[in-house]
């Protein structure tokens, strides 16, 4: 069975949406949790009944959002060093952190180390599409000034997760550029086009509204433009949906009209709210990391549970080293 | 009184929208349109009261979205080019062209020549914030590989614009980076940092979402990147939208409840719609240029009109040419 290490103390409201998003996972899916924390803090917030189906390694240090991502390497009784060193030794296959995630990122690149023929991981988000799927998008912040070879890396290892994750039998493959014609782009993507051509599934370049029209299941860009790409998605759904709240409130008509859209409103927010897909996959390592959102409640713990376990069971990490072996052997 | 020479047949949708926003202007503000195209194509949409009041160079060729920006300088006889030359040679005082807007850019820049000491002009674009009002961002789109001294003189343009045109005393200036703190960014915005620091209004990294919490009034950033953002932008917005139409059409209840918030979503589309803004002055060159959006309703190019005058009224070139000029005498 799968086992999961998860850091019980890494998130902005402490362990209590972490316990509880691992004990609704449990009652849906079998697989053994280690969590690591305060015994005095997360014992009293888990049911009697699921006390021995969890394990607990004990520690009191948790990397604050405060601290610089280098001291991580140093604090071994922290509790994000502790859960990478469970995956390290074997005693898990994954783990999940909605801690510090330069920290999480950092640990697992260097205590896991990299996967052979990978030079960076890469961090994994979901944009959901018109067509109500999901777009890969990486990386989108793991790195910043990516060369044209780490492009080329992510798309591959996107693929993967598309394929043995998500079940994309013959994934479509983005780069990200500033228009779609092949003359567009920037140094490093022109010679990122070069490279990726005539590889299984890709399409050329793809524009930033192109990941949320479904014509491509996987987009590659450096960690800084996706880490922009991604805040700024956020920052215009969160704009557009405090413009409608503040409409609503100023007009009493309104206020009718936007309880009989309750469920359209309640609909949308699944679509686009993150706690409905878990977590970042830092992809690229050996073994597995799921980097959450510090504010992640229990859903969305529930879920980057779940795609921990996907990503082991799936076999994920095999997949990349035989793709970027043939990619190898062919260029 | 301000001329403005106006590319008549560009637009996606011919001249039609062109000549009615002109004509729209026209009754609010005192100006001489000079409209560029074919006359017997322009002339049926003039209203017979209008026709002494405005001015038509004719011409046929027209350079199409299909066309590539380079032809732009060869093709001396396009609405473009001419209209280029009519600022050039003094007879307008600022171009508005719905045309290909590579060619508009590469035409402006070439002919009219680049302000001393600006090494590339920048698109501006404007964003919605939270609060009501707008944020420049540049450069959305006519560099890519921008250096830390360009993205300096983004800021300083942009600064000059947000204070002459908008009214906003002391503008305040962000970075555009993948975090907040001094030690994010990649190499280039990192010393584009260390550039900017000291400089009036200079408040630092801003992230994704921070283009529209209103924190900051004009946002600098390589043009492959903000094209990505606006893009981005445009991408999230119309699949909310879209998602909220095709939920309504499945629920009669929504049905009426969409009725009842129909002056919200009039509202929204309002603080959202390009055409409210006009389109996107390309700073930096000697003269004045505002690049329209292809799709340019009536509205929108009205608008637009309206910034190329406020462009040339509130002497924005001199602003910047003083403002380089200090900023380059301090460092």
């Amino acid at each position: 069975m799968v086992k999961i290490a998860i850091d019980a103390m890494g998130g902005d409201f402490g362990p209590e949406p972490i316990v509880k998003g691992c004990v609704n996972a449990l009652k849906k899916k079998q697989f053994i949790p280690i969590l690591v924390g305060k015994k005095s803090e997360i014992l009293p917030l888990l049911p009697k009944r699921y006390r021995d189906k969890i394990s607990i390694v004990e520690t009191d240090d948790v990397i604050s959002m405060s601290d610089a991502a280098t001291d991580a390497v140093k604090r071994k009784e922290s509790t994000i060093y502790i859960a990478t060193e469970l995956v390290k030794n074997g005693e898990a296959d994954g783990l999940v952190s909605a801690g510090h995630s330069g920290a999480t990122m950092t640990l697992a690149t260097i205590r896991l180390g990299r996967l052979k023929g990978v030079s960076r991981p890469a961090l994994v988000t979901f944009m959901p599409t018109k067509t109500g799927g999901k777009s890969i998008l990486l990386d989108v912040g793991a790195n910043v000034d990516s060369k044209p070879e780490h492009l080329v890396q992510f798309a591959i290892m996107g693929g993967c997760y598309a394929q043995n994750v998500m079940g994309i039998k013959e994934p479509s493959i983005g780069l990200l550029a500033n228009g779609e014609e092949d003359s567009k782009g920037n140094e490093v993507t022109k010679a990122t086009y070069k490279l990726l051509q005539g590889y299984p599934g890709f399409k050329g370049n793809v524009e930033g509204g192109d990941i949320f029209n479904g014509s491509c299941d996987v987009i590659t860009c450096d960690g800084f433009i996706g880490n922009l790409v991604l805040k700024t998605s956020e920052g215009v759904a969160s704009t557009i949906s405090g413009l409608i709240k503040d409409y609503i409130r100023k007009s009493p008509i309104a206020i009718t009209g936007a309880l009989l859209m309750r469920k359209v409103f309640k609909l949308l927010k699944k679509q686009i709210d993150y706690a409905e897909i878990g977590g970042a996959p830092l992809i690229g390592i050996k073994g597995c990391a799921i980097v959450s959102h510090g504010k992640s409640n229990a859903k969305a713990m529930e879920n980057a549970i779940y795609q921990a376990i996907s990503y082991v069971d799936n076999h994920v990490n095999d997949h990349i080293l035989e793709e970027l072996e043939k990619y190898n052997e062919i260029n």
